[in-house]
C-alpha cells in the first residue's frame, strides 16, 4: 500500500460543498489502495478575515496572539472534512500541528519546522482512519502555537511527506500543473511534466506561486516527490523529483516573469572599501530585500551601485538612500518603477553554454534593451522595460521551443 | 495582592470594540492591585455558526470533532483580547485548555473537567501578565481537545478559580445579577445580595440562566466565592457563597419558572411490580428526561402515572407511550403542553415549616388549580397552566415580601 499525503489550499476547501468534494476525491484514492495523509489550509478568506481582526485591534498585532488567532482557520477546516469523509460512512481523524507534533522554532507568524512526530499518525493509518492535518501551523517546546507563514500549508505537506516516508506528495492547485511559462502571456505555454527540485526552486523564488519555495527546499532535501496537480480534473499534472529521475532534461525549462520590482541607482560613488556596506546596511537594517545587484567602475575611482528592491518597498528605500547619498558624496540616486525582471530556468544549461548569448540575441532581436544581467548555474534573468514583458517571454518562449518539448531552435 | 478570575461571555466580547472594552475593563481592575485571569467565550454567533456548517457537512456530526471545531471559537477570542490589552500597552498572554492543561474525560461535546495545571498560568502571573484562558474547552489524556457543554466557559471560570485558590469568580452576563424572580415577569423583582450555593442550583436547574448548574456544582465542592454581575455597569452584583457566610437567610430567596415542559398520564396501569420501569425505560432508552413524577392509586389494583418531559421531546414521548400503553393494558395516555412549572427556592425552608402550605394558600386564593407538586429540601414546585404562569409569580413574590428583603408577610 502507498502512503500518499495531499494537501488542498484555501480555494478547494472554501465552502462546505467543496469540502465534501475534496473528501469524495480523497476518498475514492483511498479505495484505490493508499493510505491517506491530507493537509489542509484555511477555507479560502479565513485568514485574511482573522488578520483584519487582529489589525483593528492592535496595530501590530503580536506575534504570538496572531499565530493563536490565525491557527484556528486551518482547525476549522480539518474538522469539517472529517465530518465529511465520516458522512460519507468512511473514517477520519483530524490533527493540529501540536497534536501530530509539528515542532518547530519559536519565530512567530513565520516559524521553521524542527522534527515531525510520525507515531500518532502511523497509529490512525493502521487503523485505516484518513488523517487531515492542519496545515501552515506548529508547536513550540514551549507548547506555543505558530505557524509557517504564507504558503506554509505546501510546507506541512512536504515535512509530513518526508516524516512518513510517503510515496508521494500531491500540491493540489487552481492550474492543472507548472507551465513552461504564465499561460495568461503566452498561448503555447505547455504543462511541464517533471521538472527538478532546483528548477522548480528558481521558479518558485522567481514568483511562480504554484508552490512555496520552502516546500520545494524541503522536497529536494529529504527527495519527497511533489506532484502538483489541479483540484479540478484528475489529470496528471507536474511531477517535481530528483533531477536524475528525469530521463533527459530540457536546456531551458521555463520562463518567469515579474513586475514586482523597482530598480535603484545610485551614481557615481567614490569605489573604496566600505562604501557598498554603507549603502547595503541601512537597506537590510529597514528589512527591504535587495536582489540583483550591479557595480560598473567609471574613470577617476567613481562607480555606480545598481540593485532592485520590492516596488512595495520603493518609496522607503529611496527615502533611506538619499540620505546615505550625501553621507558618502554620491552623485544622485536615480529609481525606476517601470521595470520587469524576465528569466529562463533549466537544469540543461549545466552543460551546455550559449544559452544566456541566446537569450541576448532574442532580445536584441526584438530591440529590448536589457538594463541588468543576472545568472546562476540553471537560471539566467535580465531586467528590461515593463511594457516589453509579454514581447519577450513570447519571443524565449518560441526561441526554445518550449511548446515542444524537445530542443531548442537555432536563433538567426 | 488579590487573585481574581474573570469570565465574559460571548455578547460582550461580540465585537472588536466590545473585546476592547473588556480589556480596558481588565487592566483597570489589574491596575488596582489584582492578579487577573480571564476566561472568555467565543464571540456572539461565532459557535452557532460553527456547528450551523458542521450540522450542514454530516447530519449527526462526529462529536470529536465537532469539538476540534466548536473550540476554534474561544481561540479566536482569547488571542484577539490579550491583543487589545497589549494595544493598550499592558501585557497579557492567552492559553488554551490543553496549554493549561484543563485534562477531561474523553465525553466529547459535554466533557468533565478532572484536573487543571496551575502552574503555568502562575508563572505568567508572577510575570504581570493578564491570563486570559478559553473557556468552554479541555483536553483528554491523549491530547484530543474536548468542550464541556453549553454553559461550559462558567465551569473552566469556576475551575480555575478554585485550583488556583482565587479570592474571587467574577461571572459577567447581561443582567445585573441574580433576581428574586423574572423582572420581566413580576415589576417588583429585587437584585439578590447573597444566594447560598444550594439555592443557587435549585434556582439554576429550575431555568435561572443566569449561570450555569455545574459551575454552581463546582463553586460550591471548592468553596469558590462567585459574583455574577453585570459587564455593562459597575455596580455590585450577587454573590454565591457558602451558606455559614450568609448572615440571615431569607425563608424564600426566589421564584422561577419554566414554560418548557409538558405533562403526560398513563391512565389506569394495573398496579404492580415493574410497571414503572416499562413506562420510563423505554423514555430514558431514547434520551428523554422525566422531571416530576407522581403515582396516584385506584381502587381495584390501578394506578395513573403522571409526569413532565420537556415539551421539545413531547411528540417522541407520546409515540412511544402510546406503543408502552398497549403492551402493559393502561386505558389510554393523555398530555398537555399548555403547562407551567412555578417555583419557590430559599435554605430557610429548612428550619421553617409551612413555607409549602403558604404557597398552596396564595394558589387556592388566586383560584389557580395546581396539577402536580413536588419538594425538595429548599424547593416547592407546581405544575400549573400555562396562563397563569405570571399571576403565580408575582403573586408568591408578593406574598414572600421578595421585594423588601425581610420576612414573609402572614396571608389570610
Amino acid at each position: 500500500m502507498a502512503l500518499i499525503v495531499q494537501k488542498f489550499g484555501g480555494t478547494s476547501v472554501g465552502t462546505i460543498e467543496k469540502i465534501a468534494a475534496v473528501a469524495k476525491r480523497v476518498i475514492e484514492r483511498q479505495q484505490e489502495g493508499n493510505r491517506m495523509i491530507v493537509v489542509l489550509s484555511a477555507m479560502a478568506g479565513e485568514t485574511d478575515r482573522l488578520i483584519g481582526m487582529a489589525n483593528s485591534i492592535q496595530r501590530i498585532p503580536d506575534l504570538r496572539e496572531m499565530d493563536m488567532l490565525i491557527s484556528s482557520g486551518e482547525q476549522v477546516s480539518v474538522a469539517l472534512f472529517a465530518m465529511a469523509v465520516k458522512a460519507a460512512s468512511y473514517d477520519a481523524v483530524s490533527l493540529l500541528g501540536d497534536q501530530v507534533a509539528i515542532r518547530t522554532d519559536q519565530k512567530h507568524t513565520r516559524a521553521r519546522i524542527g522534527s515531525i512526530g510520525a507515531e500518532r499518525i502511523q497509529a490512525y493509518l493502521d487503523q485505516g482512519k484518513i488523517v487531515t492535518v492542519a496545515g501552515f501551523q506548529g508547536v513550540t517546546d514551549q507548547g506555543d502555537i505558530t505557524t509557517l507563514g504564507r504558503g506554509g500549508s505546501d510546507t506541512t505537506a512536504v515535512a509530513l511527506a518526508a516524516a512518513l516516508k510517503a510515496d508521494a506528495c500531491e500540491i493540489f492547485t487552481d492550474v492543472e500543473g507548472v507551465f513552461t511559462t504564465d499561460p495568461g502571456v503566452c498561448s503555447k505555454a505547455r504543462k511541464i511534466d517533471y521538472i527538478s527540485y532546483d528548477e522548480m526552486l528558481e521558479l518558485a523564488s522567481l514568483g511562480a506561486k504554484v508552490l512555496d519555495i520552502r516546500a520545494v527546499s524541503m522536497a529536494k532535501r529529504f527527495k519527497v516527490p511533489v506532484h502538483v496537480r489541479s483540484t479540478f480534473t484528475n489529470t496528471i499534472g507536474t511531477w517535481v523529483v530528483d533531477e536524475e529521475k528525469i530521463m533527459e532534461s530540457m536546456l531551458v525549462s521555463g520562463i518567469t516573469y515579474s513586475k514586482k520590482e523597482a530598480r535603484i541607482t545610485v551614481k557615481k560613488v567614490p569605489d573604496q572599501p566600505g562604501t557598498a556596506a554603507k549603502i547595503f546596511l541601512p537597506i537590510s537594517d529597514a528589512g527591504i530585500l535587495v536582489d540583483m545587484i550591479i557595480q560598473n567602475t567609471h574613470d577617476g575611482g567613481l562607480t555606480d551601485m545598481t540593485f532592485t528592491v520590492p516596488k512595495s518597498d520603493y518609496d522607503r528605500a529611496m527615502d533611506i538612500l538619499n540620505k546615505v547619498a550625501v553621507e558618502i558624496q554620491a552623485e544622485e540616486v536615480t529609481g525606476d518603477q517601470e521595470i520587469a525582471k524576465v528569466s529562463i530556468v533549466g537544469v540543461g544549461m549545466r552543460n551546455h553554454s550559449g544559452i544566456a548569448s541566446t537569450m541576448f540575441q532574442i532580445m536584441s532581436k526584438e530591440g529590448i534593451n536589457m538594463m541588468m544581467v543576472s545568472t546562476s548555474e540553471i537560471k539566467v534573468s535580465v531586467v528590461i522595460a515593463e511594457k516589453y514583458t509579454e514581447l519577450a517571454v513570447r519571443a524565449l518562449h518560441d526561441a526554445f521551443a518550449l511548446d515542444k518539448n524537445n530542443m531548442p531552435q537555432e536563433v538567426d
